[in-house]
């Protein structure tokens, strides 16, 4: 096998699996992306479509980067749990409907050649943050990806954490609301951060409030709004509006309570915060970082570091790369 | 000098500084305790003569294992925090009143002879567990000490972690209730786990609920105890008493709350439940195995174990040496 593109010698393929979309990156150890792809992961198509859509889009950006298998160092691959990091296998992710027991690491590494390794998408994250993102240089670091739903993960003295099975980091799963009769999407229990804080949640929060204020007569710029989005609500909440600011602090509460809880627990140097809901910056960030000063135990509060994700839009891509990188030997 | 006493050529001197009670002792690589000594702790006296208290209970078992300090590896140091583990500093611990940047690592060091560090107690009994006691053998566990207060640590991938600075793991200071009105004594804030479950807020909801059925002419077995203590109430659940029962629940679903938490953050092999309160024994811990079982997400509860400590009088010495073992080189 020749080396004629040797800027690809210590690569990855990184492939993210989603339930929106499906992406694709040949990704250096200093984090350079090589190439990019996404589509659309169309999931109604079943397991068998969608995977041959995974490989083709791999198979892409290997040759946009130029990049012979010959090249890399293995594969990464990102997917919402549960699974079974170790023996490589999706168990049943309920952003992918139909999938069960799917092996992906031997698929994938039939598809391509390469040695493979799984993780949940939020343990790459956090992996991805530490490696080639905001979390650069930091040993502990607490990683909360707010977005349709809320994921997560953890890295203690360098190391991605995994848990029993690699499904440990599922802060979305903290109870924030013990008065709360919200259920839980993902796990059925009422109260979970999740269940408060999602983009998700606020949308449908804000749906709620918007039905009440409009029984009560009282006026929100929120009412035009159909689809209502998160990002809606927080444009709102800048200009003043009432309601959406009510729903917004009851976000910012729950997002409080579980950071307080996860800096108690971790006292990390850094928390990262990543997803889409992050796109309302110092809104968000600025009223989190008072919460946690002032209710988090003093060493821990004195510490640590609140910030945003700086993986973008390619996050889960770098993710998937970070922990190819941590567990796949160089060639 | 001479190893005379090869017995103690691979073993610590481990020192547990408690609010109530100092203890010291000489414990081998393998968990065999060659001394073992306490004293009340009299923290009135202030930090010079409850050190010297501590350094004589130090000396003293070293006299009774027959070591000599160049038998020993170093010594361990577990103590409730604020604390640098780094620098060996105890900042401002809330059980120890007086007591403000000692450096216990440099008078211990000095006091002995011997190479010293320092951790959290909690961090301390998690690392003893792991590698003395319950935890034996897992690579991932996590440990809560529910007792006066609620302290813990965990194990990741068989090592201790300790956070920024050595305060990491609290999960006294989740939040279980958000609707909780109970201030917690040591972080000030109101739903932490410690204050609706630890055994001083067992005790006082006891005392509440006792006045509340006064008020209201209910019997109670619990109307004669004064001190009335967390033991009176399990003694008082097994009569089949309705207002112990009551506290009791209330007790399990925030102990269950933050159960939960925990396992859906950590996905632990393994969970450890040490202090006062678990001599509750399976009155404690099936209702507990019921709820993580019922509510934590699928594939950490379905691998979880949920165990008690097998450190019992000793679990802060042998924390202490844990640590002792794991930071300083054989000599």
């Amino acid at each position: 096998m020749s080396h004629h593109h040797p800027h690809t010698a210590d690569a990855v393929l990184a492939l993210d699996i989603g339930g929106t979309k499906l992406a694709a990156g040949v990704v250096t150890a200093d984090g350079t992306t090589l190439a990019f792809a996404q589509c659309p992961s169309a999931v109604r198509d079943g397991p068998r479509a969608v995977l041959k859509r995974l490989f083709d889009l791999g198979r892409a950006v290997l040759g946009t980067a130029g990049a012979a298998p010959g090249d890399l160092r293995g594969t990464g691959i990102g997917c919402g749990g549960p699974l079974d990091s170790t023996a490589g296998v999706l168990l049943a992710p309920p952003h992918l409907p139909g999938w069960k027991d799917v092996p992906i690491v031997r698929l994938a590494e039939d598809a391509h050649g390469l040695p493979a390794v799984l993780d949940n998408d939020g343990t790459a994250g956090a992996a991805g943050e530490w490696r080639f993102g905001a979390g650069r240089g930091t040993r502990h670091l607490v990683y909360l990806t707010v977005s349709t739903g809320i994921g997560g993960g953890m890295v203690f003295d360098g190391r991605t954490y995994r848990g029993a099975a690699g499904n440990g980091g599922e802060p979305g799963h903290l109870t924030v609301r013990s008065d709360g009769h919200r259920p839980c999407r993902s796990c059925g229990r009422t109260g979970c951060l999740e269940a408060y804080a999602s983009g998700t949640s606020i949308a449908e929060r804000a749906r709620a409030a918007v039905a009440e204020a409009r029984a009560h007569g009282v006026a929100t710029a929120l009412a035009d709004r159909d689809p209502l989005t998160a990002a809606d609500v927080t444009a709102a909440v800048r200009a003043g509006d009432g309601v959406a600011t009510a729903v917004w602090e009851e976000t910012l509460d729950a997002l409080g309570t579980g950071l307080v809880s996860l800096v108690n627990v971790f006292e990390p140097e850094l928390v990262v915060l990543g997803g889409g809901v992050t796109r309302a910056g110092e809104l968000l960030m600025e009223p989190l970082r008072r919460r946690v000063a002032e209710r988090a135990m003093g060493p821990a509060a004195a510490t640590v570091r609140l910030t945003t994700a700086a993986g973008g839009d390619q996050a889960g891509v770098l993710g998937a790369a970070a922990i190819a990188f941590e567990r796949l030997p160089p060639r």
